[in-house]
């Protein structure tokens, strides 16, 4: 039995809990060490650190204060590992904890994070998805089941004080070119709700006031929400600081390329065990600034796809410079679009584009002026035949189930 | 054996071919007529209409004129198809012409069109591709042999005149807000080389003075340059006008997601053979804007992959907002940065993204600031092992051969 | 959480426990009761009931007594199902047990079982596999590392004491065409160690003397130890009495076609997360005889095989007419002969013929007089590179590591 | 473009064809001369030199003379190549003649070599399948289309004298067991209908007395009907003969594993492209007896398939043992009898087993006495579904359609 390293309690409140953090800081103590070699577990919160509850509202996805996340496990010291090093890090395995068999995906309020169609979905909703065994399915979201892509959405090793002074200047000065925002450009530190561990003192409230927030992906990994990097991978990570230091947390059962619900994708409570060594000198050795990684031998094979198109012309109709984003946001849009002819209401379907694994491709972003952009829908994880016939849709759905929604309180 | 229905002699100017054209328009008349049910079979030219060649010099990437691209047959009529109906083509095969078993791939000079990585390869440059049944390598991009992904670059039916002179109120409303833009922000019509098949006097005038450029893709599909729109694949698109239109060209051997190297894939020329059936009414039915597609049962199946992330924070630093073509130009950045270390030139590399079978994924779109893109290299294309190691990498390549490159002339 | 409906305790002996059997018979109790619907979980001993232990020893491989196998959980009952349906199993997740996470694989003697190349292997041979996630390793055999391919070997409803009767007979007769044979033609009822659960006094007297012995696989399924029918897959057995009586045992961690080592896949004790329901009437709508079964949408996706082929002449050069069996053996014989070539022992290189998810076809069955085969070997398992190349094999493994060996006593 | 070394006139008898012959002999003068690295293509004659016909009778079925198979190209001669070396033969690509785009499938009269199922299908029948690009679909067997896995059904070298004594001693003394049987134990030689290329004279008489038939595969490989042998695959062959002497024929358009049907999958006539090249005493550094091979990166991706049991106890009951021969006849005939559920007759399921990608796995081989074989159907190859639901099936043909049959003369 490989040990646990880091227990979660999910009784308590995380930032109760001293092997976790939210922020990136090199100051953060290592909440425990390993020796290169070693496999281990770490158990980790839902990335709200247990806010979002099981039930039928979306109060709480409203409500949420999202300066508080994300509670991350670690970090976890490496020894020997040194600046300029890969951290190597194979994902053994990645689960639910037995007592938390459910995650939920959701959409925030254009007034509280907004999301990728925060326009067509501004108000905050929710659904809540049941695992069984290797399987999901909603109560919300009716006629789809479909095997878990199951992965950390954030992982990654501690920077150093040069980086993350680079990022806070970096993202600092893009709040500044629009700084009364809605929702605004990027997620400056905010001292009030850091949690940083085992960090006391005054070294904590230097800390809190410039730890990185984690809600974006950066240079060292972090919060890419990369579907692909499951269980079963295995991860090149740049090292920064002595002992590396490895967090993880941001479980996810299932997620579609791109995460577009943002809250999130099915999200959930867990483990993680891994094995970690070091792969010396080697930044330079292969030219590596962001994390590289080797894909899972285990993935669902859901191989039927139907596949949509999107280009860079937004639906007001307004032309894009090879936007991928746009594009993408389109064909997004379009099968919301056709998955309404068979009964599904419009955040139902976007729910499904959020959670299910759905591939989004760039597919063309050299042919002026539009960028084209591919949502690849697998078919096999209805009950029914969405593929297109002669005969045209049937609704299998009748609209009874619908998926919470929690009007904006003003 | 089907019948061919647009035959190309690759000895003649393209323009001097009545069943070819390279602009869009509504009054373009019928190449020829099939019924519903039918198969049949299209020669095509690459999409310069034979302008490049099949040699050791980048001048024709270099000089050739883009306004007279792409070089596309049809369009071809079909029986009893109607505005609002979708045309169904199953894409039965698609192959190089058999005297022609060579394609091309190139970056243009930034002051020609440039592209995805302009910035970093300014300049003209070629490789040369030999097809070997099913497969393909370069005498100029050694180490590499893979099987091709062949598909049509570009295919799709005829706009009507109101959808027409949308796309034409809406390109020219784009290029106006910057005007002397190089390379332009879209590409207008240019009447002095537009070919529009059978279409003579006063007709032809107006439609070369308002067809629209086949440079992008748009509502209709047209240039989407999805590799995975490939043989096998079935198709459904929209169809504006009396008998749809179908037209079909650019087809390349083999590209990788996102065509970053825009001139092109591995281009050549060759032949369609399909078949097409009539969805009556399936717009609204199905609520479709833009083509969908099921992809082809037979596609290389290279799935060993190695992974590079991007994050939307450019090359010199600079934030961008969830913007996911830079984040993907980071990924491709980052690869071809790998690549070096085993002794390709940066052209070799680049070239690799751009035709290799590549996947470009959209990985995480909303969490601010940063999109996150990653790009899928397929290691079993190599014939040596570009997996990293304890070890670091080995030079399997020592530089003697490179890509012809031909500065620009002034 | 789904319930644990049987437990298992793996240090007290496997007969104690009355919620198993290691037989078939239509008077055994059932073990417990379920709905329709429901979900739940299974425990299970290893095959042997834990005779096989993890240490460096083959002396129990050696000694094992075969009447004692297989040791199976149930039989369950389902509210409602009648002779004639089809009980649909869903199994939604396999594991190891936290408490044991590891395996065995073993060739027994020819004197205790054999095996499929026993002539070859006529000595008792143990390896022991660790899990890590899901991976596995073995201290007996280096050089390969893979994800397992999680199924149980034996699964299946209660024959009806008519379909008993007709096993009975058929193997009876059977062995009586060569009573002498060593090893026997058929595992004939052997009441001495037969456990049949809750059934006490009389019935299990009788039970005892005519249940059937687990080994074969069987109209109803059984022993049936395919790879495929691994976690995630779904089922359709034929049900013979009310209430089915669905058993399930024999776990492996991973297997290659065939099962070729007999002692047996990587064996394992483990648990079984399954969801039944019925087909009423599905037998005789389906034309069904045996199971037949969907198989999972996530098994390790290792595609790069070095195929191997046999023809049904056998090592002394003898001819078989149209033998796959002969053929088969061939294949397996050439592919270890070839491992031998990288430093395997040819122990080591049959275990990993028996562990790894090794894939056997019948590739041709009407060319008179051979039959044909082929054993895929996939190349992903290994951590060097097995396949040929123009500067011979590299002998990676030192002989240093052998498989633990237990002489024949006399 | 490659070179056409081998030529056939589908208007000319094979035998008028002096590149092409019909069994195996040293003494067969190579056809022509190829260089290590040479890439080339050989046009080959269906296997029974065009005698069956694309018609609605299946007469040609009944009365062929199968001594006169199958037709080879070749045999071709590589420089350099010298007994104990290895030939690498890469298969670049294989198609259907351009002026054949059709096949044959059928079933010989148990009078006239019988096959796999001939006690359920004693008399002749046939199907004609149709080509369209890279799917094949047939007027004789409704509702399935699929892509062809394309490949040569025999493939291999000349052996030398010493083998080729060695197979007719171990085929005579095989028929000698029992020389009345009807269809024979094996084939032997058969002067008459020999046809050996370019040889003349007294050693023609000598070739043609001892020339060993083509229909088993053997050590040299030869008729092994392996379907995943397909284009792009590349095979390693042993050299028994200096110059290898390389000869290709029986190509299949689509072939399901087994080839049960006998005559044979979907036959046509068609052309091999191919490159060779010689990995030096390669048998010995390998220790290889029979060819290897790596499959192709290009094969039809079914990956929905429903998987039928079959074990070995025959269909009459009798108890076989380990005789995965008739496990998988087992399987096959459940699967049949699944198949008619939905409308097709026995002879149209059987066909769809012969022709389709469908698997054949040998599953488990050592539980005695029952050997367990498994039949992979893939579902998406059907117009409809084939899965089994609680609705029962549905008859999606009503018998309209049926295979022709030409019963015995008398």
């Amino acid at each position: 039995m490989p040990e646990t390293l880091i227990k979660v309690d999910l009784s308590k409140p995380a930032p109760s809990n001293e092997m976790v953090h939210n922020r990136w800081h090199p100051d953060i103590p290592m909440a425990c060490w390993v020796q290169p070699g070693d496999d281990f577990v770490l158990e980790t919160y839902d990335w709200t650190g247990g806010y979002i509850k099981n039930n039928d509202s979306a109060d709480d996805v409203r409500d949420i204060d999202l300066t508080t996340v994300h509670y991350l496990s670690g970090p976890v010291g490496v020894r020997g590992a040194m600046p300029g090093d890969l951290l190597v890090v194979e994902l053994l395995d990645v689960g639910a904890k037995s007592d938390s068999l459910w995650g939920f995906n959701g959409f925030f309020s254009k007034k509280n994070g907004g999301g990728f169609l925060t326009e067509h979905f501004p108000q905050a909703q929710k659904s809540i998805w049941d695992f069984h065994g290797l399987f999901t399915s909603s109560r919300h979201v009716p006629g789809v089941n479909f095997a878990g892509l199951i992965h950390p959405g954030l992982i990654g090793c501690l920077p150093d004080q040069k980086m993350l002074d680079m990022w806070n200047a970096r993202e600092l000065a893009f709040i500044a070119t629009d700084p009364e925002r809605v929702p605004p450009l990027a997620a400056p530190p905010s001292a009030a709700t850091a949690h940083l561990g085992k960090l006391k003192g005054a070294g904590r409230e230097k800390a809190a006031a410039e730890g990185a927030r984690t809600v974006p992906p950066r240079e060292h990994g972090g919060n890419c929400d990369i579907k692909d990097l499951s269980r079963g991978s295995k991860i090149f990570f740049p090292v920064y600081v002595e002992g590396a230091g490895l967090s993880v947390g941001d479980l996810h059962f299932s997620q579609g390329d791109g995460e577009i619900t943002f809250c999130g994708a099915i999200e959930m409570a867990g483990w993680v065990h891994m094995r970690v060594s070091i792969l010396k000198g080697g930044m330079a050795l292969y030219g590596i600034k962001n994390p590289i990684f080797k894909p899972s031998p285990i993935t669902p094979q859901y191989n039927d796809y139907l596949i949509f198109e999107g280009i860079s012309v937004d639906e007001q109709g307004k032309q894009h410079y090879l936007d991928v984003h746009v594009a993408y946001r389109q064909a997004c849009l379009n099968a919301i679009e056709y998955l309404k002819k068979f009964g599904y209401s419009a955040a139902q379907a976007h729910s499904i584009l959020g959670v299910a694994p759905v591939q989004g491709h760039i597919s063309g972003v050299v042919d002026i002026p539009n960028a084209c952009a591919t949502l690849w829908l697998p078919t096999q994880i209805f009950d029914f035949d969405i593929n297109p016939s002669a005969a045209g849709p049937v609704k299998h759905l009748d609209g009874s189930v619908q998926m919470p929604l929690s009007p904006d309180l003003r």
